[in-house]
């Protein structure tokens, strides 16, 4: 079923995504759960991944039904389809930890985009080892901490980053141009949850200082790109890239400042994607429904 | 339900577009006679427009029942919810005829592609205001109709174009750089089923030396409008669009070099998206399920 | 003679822009002067439009020779030539005064990179005709001026700025979505040095509402533009554009949250050019020597 | 001196372009001598590496004065200043041999725009190491010569093709899609003269298959790069670059068939600029004066 106007006041207004195995029957199932609970559909999605054998969903649904009936009926659902899924609330602000070093383009514009243009997060805390940037925190209203890492206090330190994500119920961590490498415990205990910029077009350019590989190698574009987080640096899986133009007379330091925009950019996107629910994990790949 | 893998030998592989006012359960209502058909969804896509209160939808379907068994299901659905709608074999070429006048990039494209590239388009005729193109129509084994134009022939002219259209069973016209004006009449009669390219970024530059004009104004952008040909020239709906950078040093000529690249690359773009049954018309615009 | 990497402490790096009508010996007449003076050019572009009969430079240059006896070598070449010409220090910040009314996207970008990105412009005051962005202004050190502007205290108001622009020594204006129009006589008083983004793809959707233009029309990209005003609204001389991409499923609440990241980006991009004496007026249109 | 429109028929058109240590003086010395013979600079560029130390020069200058006289003071001068340099006639074609395997997009684009769209090359003959492409290099007129390689043909072949080279006094070699390797031999012999389209953002995706690697990454853009050949594979100096928005519905002929489109754009932009003399060697890198 689709979009309609005329809603009561009561209606939730939800996101269902879902992945599973491949087979006959999902959508049917899947709307049909919906319209027994007098859900509306207005906006869907679907995506079967022959090289995987994967099927993947989004749905948005206008209901009056309590979410938690519909909760039980896809639990149903997902049991006989070896679902994974998650159902939200169309619009609702994800509580998100930004981690900076002492660049802040990305930290910036996060915070305008959150209080100016939509961007569906909660920004709960900012962290960074270092204190430049706690004056922009503080104007948006977002408490700073302060957590310096050096490689005797990497532990400690990071023991003190989860206190912050369970003390704060954070459900998502942006590295915003955070200069240091999570352990790969963290990765795995965060997984799916972390987003990072890159500031190149990955795979190329992997590690430290690309805009100095890129410059030494001449390429005549520049990019960036937004991936999960895993313990495999710079390989997690990507949700967003994208380029701009660099030439012969960019010395690193003004490919670094172009480079910037896009770095920006691509992280909004990314962050905006995943808040709405609309990247999907498909091995170390993703599905993006934009 | 989602892509199958396994799929007996009889298969057909279908594709069903359709649109109609926008109500509750018109996607279960779909994907239920589909199901019971024993279809098994490969590809879907659904979008409602709230302010036309319209809704489309994309989906393909592997299926072992008869087509003609389908139909007669969709017909009964198409009554109940007031749907437009179209069943075709996905992949099927379409039999197209080529509009030209002396420029050949966008033909030669349009042919290679259709040749080397998988355009699903069955060119069964080009037709050219002058004898320029011959040769590349030929050499790709097309035949090549001359009909010249002036203002005391054009009727006849187009006489003699609707006799082609009928006699070859044309089912997609595409002027690919025709530089006449078809008639209100000719317009009306082929509605829905004429491709046109304009070298503009629409709606700018309208009418007659778009280049010269973007050249006087001094943009720093120029595009192509790929859209279907309406009464009201210039003015059909949009299909596709694309844009190059161009700088002062660009003289009128440089512009129309560079924007050959971006009229044909539009217009093949567009010519794809029709022949798959991804546009469909939404008033004076289009839904594109990409 | 071009760049030299040992430059004495005392040198200057200067850039001079010129224009002239076109003829034999220009460059060789300029880059003479330069020469005597003991001049390194360190980076040079020159460009004759055939079409205005007019000739375009732009050099930069490290001298220890006084800026003054320079600034008279260079009065006696522009009488001989009949040149426009200007010199000043490479990466001087421009005094600038930015207006804006109750959209922040574009004022928290230009006073960010004024700070963190090196974008030459030294921001005066903000003058905004809602209290809205005040404290973003404050936040990065600005002095912020309500002048409010009603049909009745348009002169009052446009005095008042005229005041601002003097007394401070402003060199640029930057319209930074200022949703006044500018009085002709202002206009023609602050002439080249008023930079507006509208936000379509001049010329289309000129006026109000472009979104909402844009969305009725069915675009498939959307844009913005960035100009030098002139009485002839949204008329002026194109100093960059750029586009992003549209779809069906976009509202006009979409699109301008879209096309804010355009608009941002071109303004930034106009600022630096012109604080960079890229840009030179050639009539109604511009060179930009990028 | 800057571009006159009044020039005696007898007037050649000449392109100047240069790279010698960067030190004071060059350009005043370049246009000197110029200026000396009558010289009109129409079109200017200069670059000062100071990360190498190199400077680049390129200049379009209309003259009457015999070129062999021209060609005397430049090399005095390049004596002076360690000067490479090379002079030509703005426009004139570039005797080009092309080489092919199976795919056709590229030959195509290359020879339709040499025959309509003024790209300066005379394709003086296509090689392919199979004979698919024959009739497409036919119908254009050019000879097509099959040279078929193995493992245990491939420095016969080599040596015809060096045969061709010579005879037909090939001054570019484009590779159009080659899937042949050249050895170090051959590389070293034609340093300089031979361009190849990689379909990949390099340095990505280097070696066989990258279509297939980017999708396996799970790319959000696919990429296409156009290089001089060096005997280090894949790692010449990059031209130009360009790419093209991917997603997860891609499957890798997708991604090959978007791919193609930015295949033949590249090449044929350096191609272009190739043979405009707009690209100069720095080093591993490129100059490119676009």
């Amino acid at each position: 079923m689709a979009h309609s106007t005329a809603q009561p006041d009561s209606a939730a207004h939800l996101v269902l995504s879902l992945s599973c195995p491949d087979r006959p029957g999902i959508v049917h199932a899947v709307t049909g759960t919906l319209a027994r609970r007098g859900g509306n559909i207005t906006e869907s999605k679907q995506f079967g991944d022959s090289s995987t054998g994967l099927f993947f969903m989004r749905v948005q649904v206008l209901t009056t039904v309590p979410r938690v009936e519909l909760e039980k009926d896809l639990a149903e659902l997902a049991g006989e389809y070896e679902m994974e899924w998650s159902l939200d609330e169309v619009g609702r602000a994800m509580r998100t930890l930004i981690m900076v070093s002492k660049e802040g383009h990305c930290l910036t514009d996060l915070l305008f985009r959150a209080r100016s243009q939509g961007l569906p997060v909660d920004v709960v805390g900012v962290v960074g080892n270092h204190e430049t940037l706690r004056d922009v925190a503080e104007f948006y209203g977002v408490p700073f901490h302060h957590i310096p890492v050096t490689k005797e206090t990497k532990e400690a330190a990071e023991a003190e980053l989860l206190g912050l994500v369970d003390s704060l119920n954070v459900e998502l961590v942006v590295l915003a141009r955070y200069m240091q490498i999570l352990s790969p415990a963290l990765c795995e205990r965060l997984h799916g949850g972390v987003i990072n910029i890159h500031h190149s077009f990955l795979p190329s350019f992997k590690g430290a200082r690309p805009y100095a590989q890129a410059h030494e190698r001449g390429v005549k574009l520049i990019g960036a790109t937004a991936h999960y987080v895993t313990a495999d640096l710079d390989e997690g899986p990507i949700i967003e890239q994208d380029v701009t133009r660099a030439g012969h007379e960019d010395s690193v330091s003004m490919l670094q400042a172009k480079g910037q925009d896009v770095e920006r950019r691509v992280l909004a996107q990314a962050v905006r994607w995943h808040t709405e629910h609309r990247v999907l994990l498909n091995g170390h790949r993703t599905v993006v429904f934009a």
